[in-house]
């Protein structure tokens, strides 16, 4: 069988299933060999699957000239946030993706590459999908789906007013990172640079997180918004107040160093508590359930940060240890 | 509360979301109100869940200036006729949706009106998704929730040497359907066009015909590429060929009236053949099925039509009665 043609201009959509994905569903007989227009998920009893879809559009959530096997991971990654957020283990997905008439076969080839190698480190395989032609920017919609054991989905509105709130990781380079990643960060080193614009690029879902997260914490939701627009969905779910020290946020070396170039340290603290694109984990936990929560995430290699309370009341209130911030702009909304 | 501004160019996702959305969730628990990234589908033993996905984007599988309720519905019912074909029951949906800026508030009402609408009529409800902002046109995707009981899920792949080939309800009416939407379908009174583009912007999944596919068929997928072009995925999955007779193609008095006004009848059934947007289902049953199957079809209102029967060999072979035919090219692919 002779190859596409890697210069052709238009892909013949039953070849790249073919060649490129089909492979991608070997693990999972449920995906019937892409061979159907449906998938099948088997019951699993004692078990609840967890879905969540997010879509992603070229110009607006990924750079134009990313490469697209980096922007297939991102994807995949976004959506395995999602799951670690709720204590969710990875199962399969489902994709629809749109093709402007730009995408050659290369670029195919990529996308489908980066798949291919996300979905085998994190144990998951493709179930079936949809691809389609766009005269518009590149879109791409990914459902995936997880198991927790019934009834033990780790809700975003479960916060109590006393816990404490804790985030993984560190806040801020995501943002700092598509800044670098679009040559507008100043006063840096490349080695910095590289590393947050392939935070931005990569983010790591904090899949580890999730015993401890099943067993410790009120409630929880992944940081894709922004720290401060993130806070404040976990506390409308809730019906409760979070309130924040930015003081206490975590910060990677690349992003303190960043913030010690800036003339108001504050002010930029709350840019990175808005920036978005961080992936990481916000969570909710009683004071006596903090101390084995973080030990439990230490021992995984991805600590917590205790960076303020759960009060009655309505929204999110961000302080800098003592001073009191307002928050003109609760985050970036990609919408 | 006021109301948004009807004349806002610029929607908040926030209030779309509680507006529109929220209400549309309000039967499946598992939505978690859509105050969670995350949805869940409790394990339901002795059921396959049936997934499907389909993306539309403006201007390639519907027309820019359809009314958005009626888009909605299409996106909807496509996903169903999937659902119908498998046998599988509906459940609930996820919905992921790019937004131009020019989609303001009373277009996103009424895409959530469709939704509405038909979610009641066929009765599923909306579990979650993602809604983004798009530069390109309104581009969307829905994963398609369904049971069967476990094993029972009719494949595509599972056609005999032997079996006749069906076809429900008629064939060609989308196909001219588009045409008459776009006015460029010549010489019908208006009554048959309306009555065809209805057929194009509001197909009938054909869930009726579940319990009849699951008791008699051996094979099953919905039409909705062209009939040739799903008899042939339908043969390769079987890994046999299909041998259709157009003459024998089921046709709708519109469409007949149309048919009798075209120079070259045979073409112009060729043409209903490949055009697409028929949302039927084909089906292979074994000889001694053909008749309860259809006896079972005809008693919800749905009939089926023997259009041809399986053989050994691979792909699809056309005819008009004795005469065999080419098919220059194989359903128009929407990709």
């Amino acid at each position: 069988m002779s190859g596409p043609d890697p210069g052709a201009k238009t892909v013949d959509e039953f070849d790249w299933i073919q060649r490129c994905l089909i492979p991608l569903a070997a693990g999972s007989p449920g995906a019937l060999g892409l061979l159907d227009d449906a998938a099948i998920i088997p019951a699993r009893p004692g078990f609840d699957l967890v879905l969540s879809k997010d879509a992603i559009v070229s110009g607006v959530h990924f750079l134009p000239d990313d490469p697209l096997d980096e922007v297939a991971r991102k994807l995949l990654r976004v959506n395995l946030s999602d799951l670690a957020a709720k204590g969710a283990e990875p199962y399969a997905y489902m994709l629809a993706i749109a093709w402007p008439p730009s995408a050659d076969w290369p670029a195919r080839e990529a996308f489908a590459r980066g798949l291919g190698e996300d979905q085998r480190r994190f144990g998951l395989t493709l179930l079936g999908g949809d691809t389609v032609s766009t005269l518009g920017p590149l879109t791409a919609s990914l459902t995936i789906f997880g198991y927790v054991p019934s009834g033990r989905l780790v809700p975003r509105g479960g916060a109590r007013p006393g816990d404490l709130v804790l985030v993984s990781g560190t806040i801020g380079d995501g943002a700092l990172g598509l800044q670098a990643a679009q040559g507008r960060l100043a006063g840096l080193d490349q080695a910095d640079l590289d590393w947050l614009a392939g935070r931005y690029r990569r983010p790591e879902p904090r899949l580890n997180l999730r015993p401890a997260l099943r067993d410790h914490v009120h409630a929880a939701a992944d940081v894709s918004d922004g720290l401060v627009a993130d806070a404040g969905r976990l506390a409308i779910a809730s019906g409760l107040a979070l309130e924040l020290d930015l003081a206490a946020m975590p910060l990677s070396p690349p992003a303190r160093r960043w913030l010690a170039l800036q003339p108001d340290p504050v002010a930029a603290r709350l840019a990175l508590a808005t920036g978005g694109d961080d992936y990481e984990v916000i969570c909710t936990a009683a004071l006596d359930e903090a101390q084995p929560l973080c030990e439990a995430a230490s021992t995984v290699g991805t600590p917590l940060t205790v960076i303020g309370c759960v009060t009655t009341g309505q929204g999110v209130v961000t302080r800098h240890g003592r001073e009191a911030l307002s928050v003109a702009r609760a985050g970036y909304r990609h919408s």
